[in-house]
This record gives structure tokens, C-alpha cells and sequence, in this order.
């Protein structure tokens, strides 16, 4: 069921005001990882519920309480829960948005101030930090509620909402905020929930729609390595005794191969080889690995076939070196060996597998390895952080309804795509609501979410405002 | 020839007033890598050049100019050339020696204030920056000279002076001043030196005295990795590009072995293998596994056989991994690609390697391995700075002169030894006067002269002047 014309001919006609909407809430400095802008992020939590109360949206702000950070004890921003409707018999639709943004300065290398939204007439392009991450999609749901609002036509659908100022630093408190919800059972604002919908990531690519299905998991840890007292001069001590550098780098050079596959046993293996049917649809994709190199901003793509690199992003494990804590990292020509130094490494983790999985391998495996080495250091495993990955149902009415809203509204198929990286909330949902999950992105890949100069395309805004309208009457209609 | 029975009385009579002036120069705080403390370098050159006059030391203050350092243009302390006596009969030495300290701060661990020297009755050490590195030293020479002086006893030699103050900061200047001074020929101040003496490093051990013959040169590298534009999320690209850092810990880990051996080709077979006399050098040397692991601070010796561990700090090269630069090296969990790193590495290098021999095995055997990688990235071999090592003839009757007075005073055969770090003024006294430069230790392993709590021992101050006077008539008892 396609949402009527007046509701896009609304969208269309309104489009001027929306921008100018957008960039009232990009003007509002609400960087969560920066203490000295804590007070902007509440300014800018109290503007948005300002907003949706204004819209006849019921509210609700969860003080999430204090934490420390950068020396200090902030204030948590609250999170934002609110309800539109509960006709029993329409579906309810749950909307998660962050209202926080990254840190961003002129000096940075960005072309205009930040935090004035510059509306690029010969691009399209809406340029200003939290344009696209994720002012702009929250801002889409709140388009959708106007035009109905003023319309006066009734919402095909209950909603609700969550909302946080902290997705940029960790999320802090959202996740028992959410189980604590969802525990009031009928008492509390998300009983009902029939799926949820969220809007905060990216095409594949600059030309074609998606909708994301999966994202990978993370373990992350530290080899440490100690033997000698303190840090030595390697004048005076080498070749006399094990230095830890060495141990370390055999170690971490037994990790992952030049072509990606993971060398710790049983890891890669975990993974059961895909089908026809899934080649398929990496086949499908509108993606080349000229993309993934203008991403990357060089020659470096791990393979000239797309669906192996689509699949490494999102189908497979992946194995990154990150760096050595507490070894010489400067400028310069230290003649040092380290004496207590930490190597991390992090796997992204796809279905099945889980961080509790993966330890024991990583253990068993650095422990045998350690062993070869016959060094009189000492190693230590350390498990830093971790999370599972998450796969969605695709052939769920939810991602039909997204489906036939895409096809609406861009004439398109959209690309089913899975993320490398992690939202965490997204298995806070689904796990504690038991209901579908689906990521609808707004913005393209080249919006430069953490970068600088990051842009929302105008038609991303505003078609892409109908496509969450028409996605919620399509949900509507499903059976 | 020993030294008058006068003379030695005097030392013994006189060490309260000896380790009072020793208080005096500790208490100046010439540290030479703060541009806070440069005033007090210079004040300390000028106190030394005092004591040096008043002794009837002849002396001229060298003016080395500026140099730029922590954002200032800093006036150069002078390095100070002196010179007492110009006896044609008699042979002429050369002393070097540094009035600039290392930098210690209370807060760093020392147990009593490091810029007043503490004289600890219990242990009988005198504690104190600089009292080992090398205040003492420098005026153990003092203490010769103000006996004769005030003995009226004729030196048994004539001697040279070169004392500098920016050793602990890179020896600036120094080298073009000495050679400088050589060029003059008949002019200069060096004119007929038939040998040098520096007293600078350590015994191999807290037991018995030590001559040194030898120091190992080095050669530093940066292997640098670049692919990606800019820093990428290992969740968008993990597994889709070759990462730099798999480049990087891969060809750092085929450097060197964990037993020591280093794995590039060619560098380890350069150095002739021992024969039966030379090992006898090191079986014979005061020295056990424990010494070394004590001074490492753990059980991490590379060999329970003590020759082994001598020798590969004495006469093999070594290769150390200090670290990389531009990888995540902070605390926490950054889940980073890193795009643009350097690998650090030096080699410790052993007659008859020079820095001009080893590159380009570097170069060859890096790039060779790093094309075996497959990657896309680029690898650059940067060779960062480098030195000559230094063995001199330990035959020399300037050996012969230093190990008759080390008999004479402690009843004891010196450890011949081999340094395995550098001290750069060595070569260029070695090369640019031609004639047999001596490493004459006065203080022992533990004085902890670049850490907290220096010190030297009473004894080590007192017999050590003794050792340095006998010395000088050994020289002049020389044929």
C-alpha cells in the first residue's frame, strides 16, 4: 500500500522548511565525547523532545544518571521515549535515532563551519556535521509526522520512539534503559512493538538504496608480553636477553594472512560456506571495487572481485592489527626495548560466532604458539571487549515493507547489505523485544559520517523522508 | 712505574674535601636536553674552566654556537680545551670528559634530592646526578692534578683536555670543533698526542675493574607501510583491503630470531667467528648469567652460558624492534586500520660492519620479502641515522700502562671489555688524531648513571683517582 499523494506532494512542497528544520538541529554543538559540549547535547535533547511534543508526540526523559569522563562527573543526556498512537489494530512500529554527533573543527580540514548546515546548490549536497549522522533521519521521521499532522490524515501505524544523546561514546546507559522498558511489560511504552526501524548507516555505494541485514561482532584483545624490570637500552642489552618486541611481532604476524584469512584454527572455519542463492545476492549489488578503493582513498582492495570483497565485509570474519601498547611510538630514533608492551588485535565475528566462542580458540592458539617461541617472557592474554554479530530475517514483512517502499519512491531494488562494523543497540532490540530488526539507511557511503565535510544529498533528505513515510504504510498494510 | 707513595697518601688525606667539590659540581644542574637548564650548563663550564685554572690548567672556552631545540634557538654550551705542560720528553694524553648530566626530577624515584650529593656512610655511595655520569670522573682528573700541584711533584706527562657539555644531548658541535682543532696541526692544541683516555662508561660488573677496547656502532631504520588515504574503521574494511599494519608485522617479525640470530642475510656472517684466545678473553671476565639478569631487572637472559651472553653483547651484532609509529598505541580500543606506519628497528653493528655495508642488505632482503606479500600497500626503507663501531688494540701500551695501574691500585687484572652501545666521540678522537684511544671506567654496572638514584661509590671516587694518577705514569714510564 503506497502512502497517498498528498502526503509526498507534502514532503515536496515542504522540503525548504525541513532543510531549514535540519539545520536548526545541526547549529546545536551536540558533541557527546567532548565534556565542555555536555551542556549542548542536553540543549539539544530538550529540542528534539520540544519538537516531538509539538507534533503531538508523548514523551518521556529517562535520566540515565552521571558517569566520568575526562576528569569529570557529566551528566548523562537523557534518553528521549516517546508514543504516537495505540489503535490496537494498526502494527506498532519502534524507531530508534541518536541525537549526539561526532566532534568536529574548522581546523579539521572542513570547507565550511561545521555546525552552520551549508545547503550546496550545484551539488545537492546539505553539508554539516550530523547532517547525515543522524540528525537527518531523525529529522525524516519527524517530516513524516508533520505531513500527517498537518494533513490531518491518521498514521497508518502506532509509534515509538528512542532517542539517545550518547551513541557517539559508547551508547552509556541505553542498554538497561531499553531492557528496563521493555521489562514493565504492559505498563511500559514499548509493549506492543511488532518491529523496529533504524536509520543509521549508509548505502553501499552513492547510487542505490539499501536495506542492511547483518552486522559483524567484535572480540578485541591484547597480547602482553613482560620480562625485563623496565625498559632497556638495547646498546647495553642487545642480544643478551628475550626481548619482548620480538616475541610479540612472531606472535602478531601469526595472526592473519596478507589475504585476509585468519590464521588462528578454527575461526574462519566457523563460518559455513555460503550458497548459490547467497552469491547471488553479493553478485547483485551495485558495487565494484573501484568503490571500496575511493573509499579506502587508495589501490589496495584485497581483490579484484567484488563479491569476494563484499563478502569479506559482510560475511565473513576479519582480523585487524591495531597497534602496541607501551612499545616506542614517536618520532624519532629511540634506541629502547620495551619492557611491558600490549599488542592489539580485534576479529570481527559473524554468525555463529560469538566472543565466547572465539577466546578459547584465540587463547589455545596464542598459548601453543608462545610456547615455540621457548622465550623466558611472560605472555598474557587479555580479552578487552567484545559483541556478537546479528543477522535479520530479510524475507520479514518489515523488510518487505522497506522493500516496497524503496521501489516506490526510487524505482529501485534495493541492495540487501550486511555492515562490517557494530550497532550495538540494534541486538538490544532484538534481543529483548523478540521482534524483527531492520536498518534503513538514509545517506550514501561517501557521506563522510566521522569525516570531514560531512553531507546529507538533498534528494537523500527528502525522497528519502518518503521512503520512511511509505515504509510505515507498507508496514501497515502487511499481513 | 707506580705513582709516588706521596701522591697516593695525598688522594687518601684529602677525599672529604675531593667529595666535597664533587657536591659542588653536583649541585649545578647542567642538564643539557632541557632548555629550562641551558643557563646551567654553561654556569657549570664556567665553574669547571675555574677549577681548571686554578690548578694552572691553561684553557680556552670553544664557542659552538646555537642550535634549535624545544622551539628555541639555544646558545651551545662551550666545549673547553686545556692543556698543562709541553714537555718534549715526556708523551702527551688526551682526556675527554662530559660536564652535561641527564635530567632527573625528585618525582622520578629518587629516594633523597638528586642535585645534592648524598654521602651514604652505611653503603659508602655517593649519591647524586652526575656523580658516575660523569662529575666524577672529570674530577678524578682534578684530584691528580691538585695533588702534584700541590705536592710540587712534576707531572709525568703532559696533558691535553676536551671536556664538552652536550654529550647527554647528541654531542653537538663537538666533532667539527675537535677536528677543527687536529687541522690546526702545530697551531692547535692537540698537536702531539700520542693517546687518549675516557673516562665515561662502567665495570662489567659491582667487582672488578674493567678496560674497554671496544664499542658497537649502529645502524637505525624505519620500515614505512602506506595504502589506504587516510586511517580506516576495521568494521567498514576488515577483510577488504590490505592492511599496512599485516604488511608491517609480517616483515618485522623476519628481522631477527628469537634466540638473537639475525635473519637477514649476510649480516651475522660478516663478523669473523672467535678464535680460542679471544674466548678465553671472555671466560676469563668477572661475570656470571646473574649479573646480567640483575641488571635487566628479570629471568631473561638469552643463555644460561656466560661467554654467550658476553659475546653478544660485546662482539656479535643485534638487531631490537623498538616500536612503531602511527599505529593505535594508547591505552584503550581503538578499532583502527592504521594507513601510514613506520617500523622501527636499529642493528647494533660489530667490526667490520659499518652502516654503508649493512643497508643495502636491509634494503635487499626487506624488499624481497615484502614482494612476497602480495600487497598492494608500498613499503619504503628509510635508514633514520647510524654509527661506525670502534675496536681499538688492546696490545697498545696504552692498555698495558691503564692495566699496570688498575693492578697496582686494586690488586687486580681488569675485565677487558667490549661496550655494546656507542659513544661517538671514541671514533672521531680514534680517526682524526690516529693514535689509541683507551675507555678507562671508573665507576661500577649498578651506578645507574641514566636512572634514578646515580651514584658512585666512595671507594670507586677515591682508589679511581689513584687508578687515573698511576696511570699517567705508567704512560710515562711507557717505551
Amino acid at each position: 500500500m503506497p502512502a497517498p499523494a498528498s502526503f509526498t506532494n507534502y514532503i515536496d512542497t515542504h522540503a525548504d522548511a525541513f532543510i531549514k528544520r535540519l539545520g536548526d538541529a545541526v547549529a546545536i554543538q551536540s558533541i557527546s565525547s567532548d565534556a565542555r559540549r555536555r551542556q549542548d547535547v542536553i540543549v539539544m535533547g530538550n529540542w528534539l523532545n520540544g519538537q516531538l511534543n509539538e507534533l503531538g508526540i508523548e514523551t518521556k526523559l529517562v535520566d540515565l544518571g552521571t558517569h566520568e569522563m575526562q576528569g569529570q562527573t557529566l551528566q548523562l543526556p537523557p534518553a528521549i521515549i516517546g508514543r504516537l498512537g495505540s489503535d490496537p489494530a494498526k502494527k506498532t512500529v519502534l524507531i530508534y535515532g541518536h541525537y549526539d554527533v561526532q566532534p568536529a573543527l574548522k581546523s579539521d580540514g572542513w570547507k565550511t563551519d561545521p555546525f552552520t548546515l551549508v545547503v550546496d546548490e550545484d551539488s545537492g549536497r546539505l553539508i554539516g556535521r550530523g547532517s547525515t549522522d543522524d540528525k537527518g533521519p531523525i529529522l525524516g521521521w519527524l517530516n513524516v509526522i508533520e505531513a500527517h499532522k498537518n494533513l490531518g490524515i491518521a498514521m497508518p501505524v502506532n509509534v515509538r520512539f528512542c532517542f539517545e544523546g550518547m551513541e557517539e561514546n559508547g551508547s552509556e546507559g541505553l542498554d538497561e534503559c531499553i531492557q528496563e522498558e521493555v521489562k514493565k511489560g504492559k505498563d511500559g511504552w514499548f509493549d506492543g512493538v511488532d518491529c523496529v526501524c533504524i536509520s543509521d548507516n549508509y548505502w553501499l555505494n552513492t547510487r542505490t538504496p539499501a536495506l542492511t541485514y547483518g552486522l559483524r561482532g567484535i572480540a578485541y584483545f591484547s597480547i602482553n608480553i613482560t620480562g625485563p624490570g623496565q625498559d632497556l637500552h638495547s646498546g647495553l642489552f642487545g642480544r643478551t636477553v628475550h626481548e619482548p618486541m620480538t616475541d610479540l611481532i612472531k606472535l602478531m604476524s601469526k595472526l592473519v594472512d596478507n589475504n585476509g584469512d585468519i590464521l588462528i584454527p578454527g575461526i574462519d572455519d566457523m563460518v559455513p560456506p555460503h550458497d548459490e542463492e547467497e552469491l547471488k545476492l553479493y553478485r547483485k549489488m551495485d558495487y565494484t571495487t573501484d568503490d571500496i578503493e575511493e573509499a579506502a582513498g587508495g589501490k589496495v582492495a584485497l581483490s579484484s572481485d567484488k563479491t569476494t570483497v563484499l563478502m569479506g565485509r559482510m560475511r565473513l570474519p576479519s582480523l585487524s592489527l591495531h597497534g602496541i601498547q607501551g612499545a616506542f611510538s614517536d618520532v624519532g630514533c629511540k634506541t629502547v626495548i620495551p619492557a611491558k608492551i600490549g599488542g592489539k588485535f580485534s576479529i570481527r565475528l559473524v554468525p555463529p560466532q560469538t566472543p565466547e566462542k572465539v577466546i578459547p580458540l584465540v587463547n589455545t592458539y596464542l598459548k601453543a604458539e608462545f610456547a615455540k617461541l621457548n622465550s623466558k617472557n611472560k605472555m598474557e592474554i587479555e580479552y578487552l571487549h567484545g559483541g556478537k554479530p546479528w543477522v535479520a530475517d530479510v524475507r520479514h514483512w518489515n523488510f518487505e515493507a522497506a522493500k516496497k517502499a524503496i521501489e516506490a519512491v526510487y524505482k529501485k531494488t534495493p541492495d540487501y547489505t550486511r555492515e562490517g562494523g557494530s550497532i550495538p543497540v540494534t541486538l538490544t532490540f532484538a534481543e529483548s523485544l523478540g521482534v524483527n530488526v531492520l536498518l534503513l539507511p538514509m545517506g550514501r557511503a561517501d557521506d563522510g559520517a566521522h569525516s570531514t565535510n560531512e553531507k546529507l544529498d538533498r534528494s537523500n533528505f527528502i525522497e528519502g523522508t518518503k521512503v520512511l513515510g511509505t515504509y510505515l504504510y507498507e508496514v501497515g498494510a502487511a499481513a
